[in-house]
């Protein structure tokens, strides 16, 4: 990888040779992959990347980790619609308001762009077999990339997993190990499994190249919005992984002379699990919480990357906010109302965030905004459904329809 | 619109002119759009088309029923992968076999192409509101398209659609009216409430813009494919109006001149309610059936778009093949096992006929064949959990995940 220096570690600055193996520094530490912008800026042109016609996340190959001999994985990963939303913005009192529909990927989240990297990666090293523990998105997204690219895949979940997601799994051809226990000891023994049979490894902040294929959705951000920075860009955060690879993407940009200044980030979490934005707004250290919000993607008590995240809140100079549950379903329904976009509670968090601070004043008609969605609300029905309350129900007979408008006060016209 | 020369019936042969909300024949008969070809011919080349940046359906406005003025609707519908499959083409004695996922479309159905085109032919009517009668899909995709182009929808679903397609609806803010019975009792009552009040009809079969729509998935299946006519096209049918569409966007591409023969197309329904494939089988007029498949989408005894959709399998020699609900689910796990494709029952109905069609020898290695994905398997994941059987449980205990993998038989390397 000629445009590939080397990994470092975030916390003592040591550097690794970037084998398609790498995992974390000895001191504990996350690696950051650094790269040669001077080679990337003689080999990538705005006008090379505009003529190609790859629309996945591999059209940004200069700018990735991979050999130039490692094929685009399988499933159509990556370019995913921003819509510019008028209305939307308007009702919020906002400039301009851009969403990210990045349910749209083929497993229905932003972790594709992780999980199609993890299987490049795979693939350089010659591995066969790639594990992960989680419940949930990353796993789907692993199970689905690796099967269309001809791989197994070993997933740990704790037992409390929803039947919904290990089915997506299991259709997928996933070896799923159901953990009984919590999901530190799911970890655990994935770590076990992992250490023993040498599967290549896809758990979050151990692999640095997965927030590598995350900063594709801020390279696309910027291409689509043909390279006019925006003033904000707002995203749900969890583990951490996601916001880290987003501010990747943006320095990525900066540093090849495409854009002339970088948006100030918006760290969207629930009230009910936001070790990340409370230690940005306390200036302390990060301190584990519980993880009582029903957005289950971003119930993060323990945040593997919060070195990652924290870095990349702090020099975008962001802004922090945390929602209740109510307000993630709130904006669940304004965004499927105004702009035909279901996300998943995860999802739409930041779009929750960005509603609850125009409310605030602190986001106002002098702004604009990208709102991305990172899940698709397909994912957790139950949650909407809850959310939305019951249809009319009735047998088919015109005067049961007149009678039930006419009881929820429906005048039609 | 100078592309388009009339509405013309399927059944009388009587000529409409085009209007937005242009409806059925005085006959009773379904309406079928003709294009000028000509005209198209000296606006649409090969080489036009290749050079728009426009990846949507809207990138063939020439051949579509759309003013010059109407804009683009606002979700990114169509365009969506068409993945070479050559693992699966040799597990199944196939040369050469590929995957249309079009359950990558906004609202994860290829619905969203009719509806899309709905909103358009609404925003010319003039109208503020569409209404539809729907198994599941054609509402969903028209509530979120609707949604995001600032129009209100009233949808009549009978009262089995699956949960996932009806949180869909209300997220979208979609007044929902399920109704209790069958398919034929919904469309009744959305008939009459549609009569009553002057709404914008979206139901199928009633409004000939939707199969025109539709029809993009081949036309975006020939460029994909390099304007390479595969030996088929098979695709699962239960209105008709799936399949008379696809059939439709072939005969356009073969009548300007951008491919020089028709594939053949494979009509897949589900045993327990295959009328149309009944008919063709048996040489006699349809009659209705009861609604017998796990498979929503396409479980549909008195198809509303039988004309079309029997010429155009008569028409293209085509094959018909009738699936059981066990083979369906096969087809699923198939799908997401070798290519990482997550279909829904009818969306894999396809799948399970090209598969039953080689099993029995009369497709093999000679053949060539596009299989259409038609919606997204989040959208049934009840179904999904039925057939995929339970995980390994176990603690978090290396001795135990040894003794699990033994007892089923795995050898990990």
């Amino acid at each position: 990888m000629k445009n590939v220096r080397y990994g470092k570690c975030v916390k003592c600055g040591r550097t690794y040779a970037a084998v398609p193996d790498l995992t974390t520094c000895t001191c504990g530490g996350i690696l950051d992959i650094v790269y040669d912008y001077d080679y990337i800026k003689e080999r990538l042109t705005k006008q090379t990347l505009a003529a190609r016609s790859e629309h996945t996340m591999w059209r940004y190959r200069e700018l990735l980790p991979v050999e130039e001999t490692t094929a685009p994985t399988p499933l159509r990963v990556g370019w995913s619609p921003l819509y510019e939303e008028p209305r939307l913005a308007a009702q919020l009192g906002l400039k301009q308001l851009w969403v990210k529909d990045d349910g749209q990927n083929p497993t229905a989240s932003l972790k594709d762009r992780a999980s199609a990297m993890a299987v490049a990666k795979a693939r350089e090293a010659g591995a066969q077999v790639i594990a992960c523990s989680s419940t949930g998105n990353a796993a789907s997204s692993l199970a689905g990339n690796a099967a269309a690219a001809g791989l197994a895949t070993y997933i740990f979940v704790p037992s409390r997993a929803p039947k919904g997601k290990v089915a997506q799994l299991m259709t997928f051809g996933a070896t799923v190990i159901s953990v009984q226990g919590s999901y530190e000891d799911t970890f655990e023994l994935s770590k076990a499994a992992i250490d023993r049979w040498g599967w290549y490894n896809r758990n979050a902040a151990i692999n640095p190249y997965l927030s590598e294929g995350k900063k594709t959705v801020s390279l696309e951000i910027m291409e689509q919005l043909h390279w006019q920075v925006p003033d904000y860009i707002a995203i749900s955060v969890g583990d951490g992984c996601t916001i880290a690879g987003l501010w990747k993407g943006l320095k990525d940009l900066y540093a090849i002379g495409f854009i002339d200044r970088l948006p100030r980030l918006i760290s969207a979490q629930a009230v009910g699990c936001c070790p990340l934005n409370r230690a940005i707004e306390t200036g302390e250290p990060w301190h584990p919480m519980e993880e009582n919000t029903l957005a289950d993607s971003i119930a993060v008590g323990v945040p593997r990357n919060a070195d990652k995240a924290l870095s990349a809140i702090r020099e975008s100079h962001g802004l922090t906010v945390n929602v209740s549950d109510a307000e993630i379903m709130d904006a669940q329904k304004l965004l499927g109302h105004t702009c035909g976009v279901f996300g998943e509670p995860a999802g739409v968090t930041g779009t929750a965030g960005v509603k609850k601070l125009c409310e605030a004043g602190i986001l106002g008609s002098g702004d604009s905004v990208v709102s991305v969605v990172t899940g698709n609300g397909l994912k957790d029905v139950a949650n909407a459904i809850k959310a939305c309350g019951d249809p009319i129900s009735i047998p088919s007979d015109m005067d049961r329809l007149l009678e039930a408008f006419s009881e929820r006060g429906l005048s039609i016209k």
